[in-house]
């Protein structure tokens, strides 16, 4: 379980916490991997969603993913780019939570993660919660926490 | 500044912050994108540290950024690929700091940074401290600051 008062303070940017899918670029499943690339390129991000034509969440998609597919024993082979859809080589096995989501398992999840999809009970794609901004709340905590609460070690009571 | 115990707290596995620069895969200035492209394929992570001859750190390089360097108009060019070399791409506006480092800069850095690079004072790399780690303490503290301090706001000190 999170702490009060600390979870309070983490939280206190909670409606800045989900960046609203309307504003996370994606790729459909069945685009081709040289679509992928550009919008991964132009974007200048190295991983974003795909969601299939009803709006849901169904993986993530990476350069390196890309690269990996078309990379042969010795050589990269880009005239594959055309070939391969997103949804033979996107990762199926990502970081996803539901709406209303809980801190504690987010918090959890983006040890491992660099971002948390968030979708709702039916699959819809609703936004995703990233590193940075749980980083903003470590910082508020580090700097503040201590400047608003009286904090006294526990075992010190028994001395 | 820090809270000293929350500093403290966030600092408990200060041994593990740093990942040194022998288990940090990089670039040299002088390969080619080819090759900095199939080192980060194989090591599945978008953006790596790129050094002179000398071990010093010079930059950062990504796969954005190498598909980026040979994306005309309209079309990606693979064949620019052999051409370019990793200092002309890279990004030489990245964030390091210098060891001994300071928890509070590496704290405000790692907002907008995926990672951040440690140097000695000559410039060479030393290693980098990434988000995740970062994140296990933010973890720690959520779930075991209040176990572990009483906890009061001052505030309520006036009433």
């Amino acid at each position: 379980m999170i702490g009060k008062e600390i979870g309070k303070m983490l939280l206190e940017n909670k409606e800045n916490l989900l960046i609203p899918a309307d504003r996370v670029a994606h790729v459909q499943m069945n685009n081709r991997l040289n679509h992928a690339l550009l919008v991964l390129t132009k974007i200048g991000y190295s991983v974003i969603p795909v969601l299939d034509n009803n709006y849901k969440i169904r993986g993530l998609i990476s350069m390196p993913m890309i690269i990996e597919a078309i990379t042969g024993l010795e050589d990269i082979n880009f005239d594959k780019l055309g070939d391969i859809v997103v949804s033979d080589v996107m990762n199926t096995d990502f970081a996803v939570v539901n709406d209303p989501y809980d801190l504690e398992e987010v918090l959890h999840l983006l040890v491992n993660h660099a971002f948390i999809c968030v979708a709702s009970d039916d699959g819809s794609f609703i936004g995703i919660i990233t590193r940075s901004e749980i980083l903003k709340g470590t910082n508020r905590i580090a700097h503040e926490f201590e400047n608003k609460y009286d904090v006294i070690r526990k075992t010190e009571h028994l001395h």
